[in-house]
């Protein structure tokens, strides 16, 4: 069950300001998700979470499925008690990581590709072709357990036990996520196989979970417009816009473009696995209300700090005589109480609690930075 | 600049309480020290610290010297500033990197031998050997730094030097620290040039620093004797007893009952590198005031849990169901917010969450099993 009350929208573009209610708690969008693989924020307890600014988490099913088992999440009742975070908590689909086991590891590509060369020279993933490790049926996924190689299967009907289990506010449908290498061919097979299992997932749910449908369709105008369309007429709760993004900011902008005017305005819409910050606000633009986004967790665990001055490596020598904070005008906890001198030795003495601190400082920072778009809209400025 | 203040006498062993003064607060006696080696509790920032009821740390010497150097921990304000802990710290001599990287090494031992038989079979340590790795002078020691083999120089004046930089409210004498395997004439020597040592490092010493010298002797009985009675007659602050402690608890013991009785009992006493568990309550009957000891840290960072049940490997899997805290009768924060079904998650799947909770809780339980022994101070009963 989730309510979302649209409370301004931009003259000047799809933005718009939104509360997006929970049983856990109301999130104001658009809204960075942090992202918590394992059911943990790396590095940080859910205490230390709450000091960032973080509203809502997202966790992974297929993750989780592995390890613990969703058996055991259930048992500990479920993972807003088992982790200790009583705020709102997305799961995905496990439909992402299709992708990475099958054509994804295969072709070594995540989902943006970065040099449009690239694309040229990788083999091009025709209709019926079959990656080497998962094998996709009309009726989900067979693939090996990276933990000790056991057959697995998931689909539709699956994900939704897992997810019910796990007990997230937020589902997502269970989908295909598409190689950027994929012929449109393939593409439109995979699209029918995700809108199936749409309504498979929605037939299936029992629970009163919120679940969002995720559209489709690569980097093309005509699968994406059709993926909307498809996705807004059934009864979901709110959307996912997920799979390849293209190779260009501007693909990711026209994906948009083609997509957001097809659903419905009154329902949330979630753009899966990105953030980088410079992307944040034309997506924001674009009409998306909440993003996951490991870039600040991830990056902070390589010793990575974002700042108002632009992203600093505290490991170089040069920060072991710096007084400053990280960031001077940020008020995290870490900015508060520690200097750069000190981060950069504990990162180069490979201390963990500099892990946890860069993590720490980094989620303050991306959500203080979602913080100000929301009063950029609420300003009239975007 | 340090005052000690007994507050009361045991009559029934040596044991008592004390107020230990010094400019960064007052610290309760008997106390753990913490070992902050690289001036930070591992997976912890000092914050946490200060939730584990911990009073004072203890940083080292030769690790802080090697990285980031003493020089940049002066320049940052030294240590208390440079990790953000306002409360009491020491740092150690050095002397038993000496050890670990000398003869340690080359016999791989600790300070305690575990068994008599290994005692047999070890090649012994002669007069006038040298360790491989390091060379022992009368001035100090030359060894190859173990991050890029470059040649260094400690002595007793380069640790005043060093631990004078580093800025601890109480630093240690240079000392030699011997190996289980030493014979009896090289001990000799070796207690010579820790005696010599020790005078210089009492000349060289300019700062307002406490300082604590150094008691060696190995587990001869005329040694410790003659040890305690000359670091007794210098006008050091505080004794530090270090060194081989034995290869059996009664030879711990009957180390303190040959050194204690020689210190002036005005001033306090620290055990340098031990407590476990099991020992904490006779340490602090043989007279021990302050005890360094990495178990409660190192432990927690393989999966272990000290509880009033004893140790848990909290990595079974059978602990994937269990709903109870770490330690259902413990107050600290990880026992009051997560349940051992979840740390075990985090255990398994490698989070580096679950190593700073039982971090956190193992020093919480070590420290509160040492204020338990304060209050039997206090009501007579050891």
């Amino acid at each position: 069950m989730i309510l979302f009350q649209i409370v301004k929208k931009s003259k000047k573009s799809r933005a718009r300001l939104g509360l997006l209610e929970t049983e856990h708690g109301v999130v104001e969008t658009p809204s960075l998700v942090p992202v918590a693989t394992q059911a943990v924020i790396k590095t940080l307890s859910s205490e230390e979470v709450l000091l960032t600014k973080s509203q809502i988490l997202i966790a992974n099913t297929f993750h989780l499925h592995l390890k613990p088992g969703e058996k055991f999440v259930k048992q500990a009742g479920k993972l807003h008690k088992f982790m200790n975070w009583h705020r709102p908590i997305m799961t995905d689909s496990a439909g992402f990581q299709i992708f990475s086991l099958g054509f994804g590891s295969d072709l070594q590509v995540g989902k943006v590709t970065k040099y449009f060369e690239e694309r040229e020279t990788k083999k091009i993933i025709t209709k019926n072709s079959q990656p080497k490790s998962v094998k996709i049926t009309p009726d989900g996924v067979f693939f090996r357990s990276p933990l000790d190689g056991k057959q697995l299967f998931i689909g539709p009907k699956e994900s939704m036990k897992i997810q019910q289990d796990l007990g997230a506010d937020i589902i997502f449908a269970f989908d295909e996520c598409t190689s950027p290498f994929s012929s449109p061919a393939y593409i439109k097979e995979a699209l029918k196989r995700t809108h199936k299992w749409a309504k498979i997932c929605l037939e299936t749910k029992k629970s009163s979970q919120a679940m969002f449908g995720i559209v489709q369709g690569s980097k093309y105008r005509d699968l994406r417009h059709q993926s909307a369309k498809l996705i807004n007429s059934l009864p979901f709760d709110g959307f996912g816009i997920g799979g390849d993004l293209g190779d260009s900011k501007q693909t990711m902008e026209n994906i948009l473009d083609w997509t957001i005017p097809y659903l419905s305005e009154r329902k949330p819409r979630h753009l899966l696995g990105i953030g980088y910050l410079e992307d944040m606000e034309n997506i924001i633009k674009g009409g998306i209300d909440l993003f996951d986004c490991t870039v600040p967790t991830h990056y902070g665990r390589r010793g990575i700090a974002f700042t108002s001055s632009g992203k600093l490596n505290i490991k170089q020598s040069k920060f072991l005589t710096d007084k400053n904070p990280l960031d001077e005008k940020c008020d995290c906890m870490v900015c508060q109480n520690y200097r750069r001198n000190y981060i950069c030795h504990l990162v180069r003495a490979g201390e963990m609690t500099a892990m946890k601190f860069l993590t720490l400082h980094n989620l303050y920072y991306f959500n203080t930075f979602v913080e100000r778009i929301r009063e950029k809209i609420k300003e009239g400025k975007i």
